[in-house]
């Protein structure tokens, strides 16, 4: 089994690895790309740029011909409102569906931009399935774009991205897709899910350091939407078209972050592309999710919805859990843990992404059971209304 | 002499020095900071973000308690838009100070803003001067903001912002300054001059690497301007209340470009902070553009407008100067020069800014002689037409 690994590079300095969503832990080698300068405008950087651009494209697989890729600069949110505003017209209409802090972020930059929308709220972690957008759309004429979360990390539930893509396109509608912390380990070929674009950033799952994001449109889409942007910024069609001319970003790009990025573009190619990638994420989640139930911590999601990015586990219904402390005690044993983002009951997130593998998370394991120790928590069970809870999800 | 400059730290592995206003070269333990990761959210990122705000805001000297700083992901075309967006409310106007790109720049960014403006154009490189300023604000009392760039790149102008400043607020209104540039090596005291926010980045005068910028505000302005942007991503006063709040940035900040621009903060105060920093980049052009003018090369502006930031040089008068091949010339000697932005005559620009000395500067100048040399040309005195254009500025 471990021969067929891929070899992971430990944090050196003692750092603590990041069990997170982003930042995560990146291989040195992404960050000793980062030791010398390049001009922006100097055709070493541009030959970068390009890679780039083409090495996320090649992660569609074939149907990645009608599409581009644009960079943008800034956090992963920026390609986000980029994308929003671009792709859905000053005349359109988006329905949202939400369930977790990032649709809730979709719908807030719709509010900023005044482009019209509702959303779907399904609460803290329920999928939004297509028999409810089917009947929405349905009843909605006026919708023209359906925005949905590929890997809501607020509970890393993979939301069902397939059926919404099915009932949308059956209506006549298009999908634009944040899949801001599963594209790189979860397939998202659109000879198989139909989508308009989708954005993800250079911190995710390619595992490069965080400082600028993408998007990746039908260049049909791309050529459609010049005019839409409400900011010169965040303006897709003119980076995009200002690119195609000149090779470069319209404005100063982040350089440094750009060169850490290709050299985990490449490793994300040894490791056999998206495949490789996500066999290794979910080997880290099945291995961190037994061991954790081994110690009593139970998940929100049943197995069917959890991601390999991330998984959310209810606190323990003891009152020498005190989450800040388990925080603490974790990062002294070199892991620095989420926290959670359920609004009912308490809980935390432990992510599986970055250079990390199954060997790692044992050790997670085994710093959580130590920790509990320390704490004098006997029982990791969840209270009571913690199940009663995840029980909407069977029902 | 030299020995009261501070070592510089150059280049490895060959690479050659950015002679530009950015990306530039920076020295080799600012890069080596990136060496790690951080989680964002975790007390030894947050550390950093103050350590950010409040080594930027000392930069300011006394009058600095009345102003906060607020740091923006994105390059620094992003923290105009944002300063922009947040300070100038939606019923205001706007007079822009345009004398090249950064200015027009500005100027469209309001036009994506919707927001009314009008724009003084002084052509390529002529400075907008206070009383041609005054004339227009007593003319339109619906202009309720200045926008004014420090140094203007395009010809490496370095624009009468105090006169402005002066002439805005004796009309009783409000001054913004892009001094992208220039901060961090040109003073820009608020005891001095007055104006209610500024914009810069990391990867200017402190020599950090690109990424992030920041927008430096009156705590007033600051405070009024909620509710103003037009963009989630780039609202200043959400930034500005999150981070105060939690001491955290509201989306994944660039982790390792913040842990870059610490060590050149730092560096920057072991320098003697804007007032050593601005010497050695002084002496960086004085040093170059006597070199260069004793080659025959001549300047676009007279000493009095000379930014110790960059400098623009029209093109020999000699059909075997070819740009192209002079750039190829001198990135073979280790030197990245930048094209010309004049649309009259035919440029090119030097930077004096990055990790650079005085005997880098003579190694630029004997490089362009040598470049001439190869290509054949045996003057570097520039058309008749370029004079007559330079003497508009004595006009």
């Amino acid at each position: 089994m471990t021969s067929s690994i891929p070899k992971i590079e430990q944090p050196r300095l003692g750092e603590p690895y990041l069990l997170t969503p982003g930042p995560l832990t990146t291989s040195y080698s992404v960050k000793q790309a980062m030791l010398r300068d390049w001009g922006s405008w100097d055709d070493d950087f541009r030959a970068m740029t390009r890679e780039v651009r083409s090495g996320l494209l090649a992660l569609l697989g074939e149907g990645g011909a009608d599409f581009d890729c644009v960079p943008m600069q800034g956090s992963g949110s920026f390609s986000v409102e980029a994308m929003l505003a671009s792709f859905i017209p000053r005349n359109g209409k988006a329905l949202v569906l939400a369930n977790g802090a990032y649709g809730q972020r979709s719908a807030q930059t719709l509010q900023y931009l005044g482009r019209e929308h509702i959303v779907l709220d399904k609460g803290d972690y329920l999928p939004p399935r297509g028999d409810e957008v089917a009947r929405i759309l349905a009843e909605d004429p006026d919708i023209t774009h359906v925005v949905a979360i590929h890997c809501e990390t607020s509970s890393g539930i993979l939301n069902p991205v397939e059926e919404i893509s099915e009932v949308t396109y059956a209506a006549g509608r298009k999908l634009l897709i944040d899949s801001m912390s599963a594209f790189g380990a979860i397939e998202l070929k659109p000879t198989e899910i139909r989508y308009e674009a989708m954005v993800s950033s250079a911190n995710k799952c390619i595992e490069g350091v965080p400082g600028f994001g993408f998007i990746v449109a039908r260049k049909s889409e791309l050529e459609a939407a010049k005019g839409n942007s409400h900011s010169l910024s965040l303006d897709v069609h003119a980076q995009w078209a200002h690119m195609n001319k000149t090779g470069q970003w319209r404005f100063t790009p982040p350089t440094h972050v750009v060169a850490a990025f290709i050299e985990a573009l490449r490793a994300h190619a040894a490791e056999g592309g998206v495949a490789g990638r996500g066999a290794r994420y979910t080997r880290n989640r099945d291995v961190m999710v037994a061991g954790m139930r081994e110690l009593g911590f139970e998940t929100l999601l049943d197995n069917r919805w959890l991601s390999p990015i991330i998984v959310t586990f209810f606190c323990p219904d003891d009152e020498k859990f005190v989450f800040d402390q388990f925080y603490k005690l974790m990062k002294e044993k070199g892991f620095i843990i989420y926290p959670g983002k359920l609004t009912v009951v308490d809980s935390f997130r432990v992510g599986c992404i970055g250079q990390m593998d199954e060997h790692v998370m044992r050790k997670v394991v085994s710093a959580a059971k130590e920790s509990l120790e320390e704490m004098g928590v006997t029982s990791a069970a969840p209270p009571l209304r913690a199940l009663q809870e995840r029980a909407k999800l069977a029902a």
